[in-house]
């Protein structure tokens, strides 16, 4: 068995969301913004540094109120109040929830309408890449009663403020991706034909959880022989055999951050064109590597790897980008793409995801996680095998 | 070790799909809605059997649509044609994802313009307990190029349907229950003093996956001497010692389906008013299991169970309710909640979840989960201890 890893602390200093506040803060200025409100996870996580597992049950409404100056206001239902003890957060307004009738919306206006006699502006999550996570009957009233207010999108201004993580964040990442790896060597080690992908996924799962994951919510495989055509669905009950090639793609998770990479396993021997299509894509990612540094785009990085695809012959790629921020949700902005205007930034944890169909029904893709540096990138866990690592049992 | 419980088949024949889809179909009709469509994950599978991880990522927006008659159709990134292949669904449509700036609106509109041509009423989750998995600036740009066609609230209608469940979705949600049931047998087995309770949480999380469990989305714990101040938030790094109640409160789930129940633990000597409440917690449930009948409302179970907690010297509840509907979601509606007047049918499954403040600051809070049969209710899993389990190592 694998040496359990170290991870790092959890939580944060109340200093870092102190520090994270005043750059929204300064941004809600810059804009004429009065408050925000939030309603998602992950942005009241990052703010507030409340975090719970009870945003699985759906039922209730959570708001995260950020005035343009001072601490943020939670307006939450009451069973959460105990909960931000453990917070920075010492404002906090309840009601009892669930109560459809009302459930937070004269709460949550009666909260925003104090905040916002200045400009009368308020910030919410509303652009490319968000939802709202509250009733949409709920969000119109909402507008109703803050009549006279505008309504504003402030996506991009928390993206770009998240895109840019901090040591302590990039941290967690870099355990979760070192769990993963980890994982992945122990698969290797045990893959055999015979076994289903679900049997592969379910021992790689209590493995990473072994070694000090949270939690795996992302763990999918694909299979077919010589290459697969899919990389979101599995895992299936399908058995792998003899010239069957596995991708297994997954996102572990510590302390609310996310890995998320794969890997292709050949069953014994497949056929040459699959093993080219692994070194092009192999060598479409070290092209990423090359060109991934502050200052160049998200567009340059997509141009550099399409092109190593390209020459290979790639006949098409479904997956719409090639890789994407990472962090605190397995997918994060920005998104590398053809065109991509985005500049990387040191912080910046970005997945480098070259993908192509080499053959009508048959897809290789590869990933990987980088962390942008002063100057270039930094693989967060170790590179896959520049051949396709074959399974001989 | 436990030996492995035998799990029930994966998915559902597709007449159960065509079957709910005309059950709503039925009430469109009624209504005279054209067309309806869902952007979260549980109603897109619930109508199309599309069953993908992919969800975790956020950044693409899905869409199913429904027509007065026929089979869904899709509307989704090129990314997930491939998984409709398993489906019953034949009419898939596609963009290249992700496209910030028309990320399936268009298209979206294009469909549903088409299919709403008669009453020009589009139906849509809008209601409690719901958000639209979509950026809000699209909604409104949806609504803007569908003007003179009305949107309604059909979240009443989605609710109703989903909460009787089928034979399948029984044995599913039976299956997690039996597999949480013996991962709190192994627990209790081999809980004892000195552990965390994140130890203790991911001793119980390995046992659940091995025996059978996809994941478990949900798995928290509280403690303290003589009983717990949050039932929300854990596990912490907090060590259990001679005195403290823990409770642990999981939701695993198979093929989809949760459960969502919890168990407390007194580690040696503690407080007999904490005993005591332990038993009026109980009481409390049995008094539940006594009302939960077809006819029955949600309103009659909250009275029978309150009554017995009141009469216990209950000082308060801030959950809100005492249990919920569960099903693809860990929590669902409808609450069992004061003057509830919901009518229990059969094939409704419900948790029962009696909890109070019996001491300033301490709580005890009980779940089990019931399916509610022609005459009456069963348990889908084994019933507590009449008398709090104590930890004597």
């Amino acid at each position: 068995m694998t040496e359990l890893l170290t991870p790092p602390s959890r939580g944060f200093a109340a200093s870092e969301f102190a520090q994270r506040t005043e750059k929204l803060q300064q941004q809600m200025s810059l804009q004429q913004i009065d408050v925000v409100f939030f309603t998602t996870e992950p942005e009241f996580r990052y703010f507030s540094g409340f975090k719970s597992q009870f945003w699985q049950s759906p039922t209730r409404p959570w708001f995260l109120v950020i005035p343009a100056q001072g601490k943020p206001i939670a307006v939450v239902p009451q069973i959460g109040v105990c909960g931000f003890a453990q917070t920075w957060i010492e404002d906090v307004r309840s009601w009892p929830s669930p109560r459809p009738e009302d459930d937070g919306i004269s709460l949550l206006t009666m909260t925003l309408a104090q905040l916002s006699k200045t400009s009368r502006r308020i910030g919410a999550m509303l652009g490319p890449e968000t939802y709202l996570r509250m009733p949409a009957a709920n969000y119109k009233t909402l507008q109703d009663n803050l009549a006279g207010h505008q309504m504003l999108d402030i996506s991009n201004i928390v993206r770009n403020l998240r895109s840019v993580k901090s040591a302590a964040e990039v941290e967690k990442i870099r355990f979760a991706c070192e769990v993963t790896a980890a994982g992945f060597d122990y698969l290797r080690a045990n893959l055999k034909a015979g076994i289903t992908e679900r049997e592969a996924c379910k021992a790689m799962q209590l493995e990473m959880l072994r070694l000090g994951a949270d939690s795996c919510p992302y763990l999918i495989s694909a299979s077919g022989r010589g290459g697969y055509d899919d990389i979101i669905m599995g895992p299936s009950d399908r058995r792998l055999t003899e010239g069957d090639v596995l991708i297994i793609d997954t996102g572990a998770n510590f302390d609310g951050y996310f890995s998320d990479f794969d890997r292709n396993f050949a069953f014994g021997e497949v056929d040459s064109a699959t093993h080219a299509a692994y070194q092009a894509v192999y060598a479409s990612t070290e092209a990423g590597l090359q060109v991934a540094a502050p200052g160049r785009s998200t567009g340059e990085v997509w141009q550099a790897m399409w092109s190593v695809l390209e020459g290979a012959g790639a006949l098409g790629n479904d997956v719409g980008r090639m890789g994407h921020g990472l962090g605190m949700q397995l997918t994060e902005w920005p998104s590398n793409i053809e065109g991509g205007d985005v500049i990387l930034q040191p912080g910046m944890i970005l997945t480098l995801e070259p993908g192509m169909t080499f053959s009508p029904g048959k897809m290789m893709v590869h990933e990987e996680n980088i962390l942008i540096t002063s100057n270039g990138c930094e693989m967060l866990h170790k590179r896959a095998m520049p051949s396709m690592p074959v399974i001989t049992q």
